[in-house]
């Protein structure tokens, strides 16, 4: 299937994907006067008043932003806000089509992070979540942090977060087939980006043993080239003996491997140097870093990708979609830790005893109930919050 | 009837006016593998290689944002962005319900003019035009021209344009039943903010003889206190005489008295002072500078007012959501002074010969057709421009 040829062809005849609809009649002057003026000066009053009002008046409660700078577009790169649009639209309908959430895209042309993080706080009235998506490392890590510190929203770099909450459940669901415990694992993961250091510490919260994270230049350890201040932060949760050496050497005993980096980088060999019934997530995309079938070869157990032609899809939109829609339910001022756990294993437990198998260790998207599963176990976390 | 209550109810069953549909399906992995990855890669490589391509596979062609930093909002005043987004998702709502178009509304919480400015520049991506919306005035003037000077796409502020377009349609028609010609009429305008200023220079740009803006201290000119530049740029097309008093003295034969002040402001002794058949268009809501009544006592040959209750209702959705319709359809990338002339002479025009009568110069919000005939004026202006 050409989905290239076919893509421009819907974005065309549609002029695009996203559109907005109005949830309120507008069939005669009485419609007008409640919906706009002189009624609409009410709500404005009140939520004058109390802020609060706006959950109750606005749209605000089931809205959220989906914003880039266009720094790191897929496997696309730096294309910058305006050639970044068709893909903060899809997420947009995404939103909408897996979770009910309106959400819309807003591609900003500064990368500058100062400008950028004024620019967010500055228009994030109407959101009642932010989603970042598409910004590279090691900006994004600065730029969720400060808008994590300064709104009272939710804030989410998907390509991070979604990514390691989906791994993880994988994470979860390949231990329980082949018998073996978080705490007594080691993982490789190859790119040290967005999605590798949030997969390392998520992994690292949900008790695993040791991680190394291979960047370019290896293993990263406290002796790697072009150590900056988002890797040196890394290291103190992962590679506890401070190993050196190449993805290669780092895939020696260990059970997992996670792959965010680039086609081809391993082969059946690394494989075989892995521990018993080695687990492999090979996600780069469209070619993964080992296909299944020499993965397969190598003696994986359980092998997963972020393709849909493939078993095991690692695919963000099994979480990003509940996860919203729980903090924007329990009305969460952030996605916590605790909250991403929680989305983790749901999704894992989505998947039901009967289904678990080698070739099943994630529901499929369109599977009815994900993200309401989803969103229960994050808003129950943010309710339940200490 | 009672439309606040109204208001509050409407807003709050509907959690808000506005929500967000997607124009593509999303039913199964091949709808979403071009809707999204990997078939949303090849629009984004497309605009990459060629801007103009953003026009035909994205939403931006047909989406507007609706922007504020709630400093002017209705009669409410500096509530700021939080307590504006009612206003601003009920103009995003007027958008779609009128014209097609999808809106979105932006509330941003910044009130300096370079910030503002800035930020509606780096958010412009996804937006086929700008209309800006309650912003006080002067700071109205100088952030609109900025950001018609900066930006390929439209720029609207139409608190004072489509204003403008609405009255001087009215003017156009009035001054049409009563048989006089613009170049011989002078008008006083009650108001000198957003409004006033944009109607003043619509109707010298339409060719009325003079015209005395009124502020707080009386007539505008040249010793007036507090005369800022907009002011004093105002100046060099009104009062040509640089008459100076107070709104009383101001229409002392008259032709025309237009209000966007403040209520009760003229008698029915001040319509007796102007010309012959005089024309009232008092728009102060919701309570008029002078109410029907009082003005037919005066002898006034017209009345018009801002209210939905009164015939002859000067509403600016007569015209903002056909502007935007034409600009949007015609890829312009501005909106001219003659696109607004264009706009006022359409609407004036729907209304025909045969109805045409002192109860009905402008058509109903209602009347079908009505942004269509505007959107084609206003495109043909576009595409006819010298």
């Amino acid at each position: 299937m050409d989905y290239y040829k076919k893509a421009l062809e819907l974005h065309e005849e549609n002029m695009g994907k996203w559109a907005v609809s109005s949830k309120v009649p507008l069939n005669d002057r009485d419609d007008l006067s409640t919906a706009y003026t002189p009624g609409v000066a009410q709500p404005c009053r009140e939520i004058e008043k109390d802020y609060e009002n706006i959950y109750r008046y606005t749209s605000k409660q089931n809205t959220v932003a989906v914003i880039t700078d266009g720094s790191a577009v897929l496997g696309l790169g730096n294309i910058g806000a305006d050639a970044s649009i068709p893909v903060m639209e899809g997420k947009a309908v995404l939103f909408k089509g897996f979770a009910g959430i309106d959400a819309l895209p807003i591609c900003i042309k500064t990368q500058d992070v100062d400008e950028f993080c004024n620019i967010v706080k500055n228009i994030s009235s109407t959101f009642g979540g932010i989603n970042l998506e598409d910004i590279s490392a090691p900006r994004c890590f600065e730029i969720e942090n400060r808008l994590k510190r300064e709104l009272n929203i939710p804030v989410f770099h998907d390509d991070q977060h979604g990514t390691a909450v989906v791994v993880s459940a994988a994470a979860i669901n390949a231990l329980k087939l082949i018998g073996k415990k978080m705490e007594d694992c080691t993982a490789v993961i190859a790119g040290a980006g967005a999605a590798g250091t949030a997969i390392a510490r998520m992994l690292v919260n949900l008790g695993i043993k040791d991680i190394l994270v291979c960047g370019r230049d290896g293993i990263i350890c406290s002796s790697s080239p072009r150590l900056n201040d988002a890797k040196r932060d890394l290291l103190k949760v992962v590679n506890r003996e401070d190993r050196s050496g190449s993805i290669h050497d780092a895939m020696e005993g260990a059970d997992i491997f996670i792959g965010v980096s680039a086609p081809k980088l391993i082969t059946a060999d690394d494989v075989r140097k892995m521990a018993d019934s080695p687990v492999v997530f090979a996600m780069s995309n469209p070619e993964p870093e080992i296909m299944p079938d020499e993965a397969a070869r190598g003696g994986a157990a359980i092998i997963g990708t972020g393709r849909s032609d493939f078993n095991n899809q690692i695919n963000n939109v099994l979480a990003f979609p509940g996860i919203f829609r729980g903090a924007l339910d329990a009305r969460a001022e952030q996605i916590t830790e605790e909250m991403k756990v929680a989305a983790a294993y749901a999704l894992a437990g989505f998947v039901s005893e009967e289904e678990l198998c080698p070739e099943k260790i994630l529901p499929n998207a369109f599977e009815e109930g994900i993200s309401d599963a989803v969103a229960k176990a994050v808003a129950d976390a943010w309710i339940n919050r200490k």
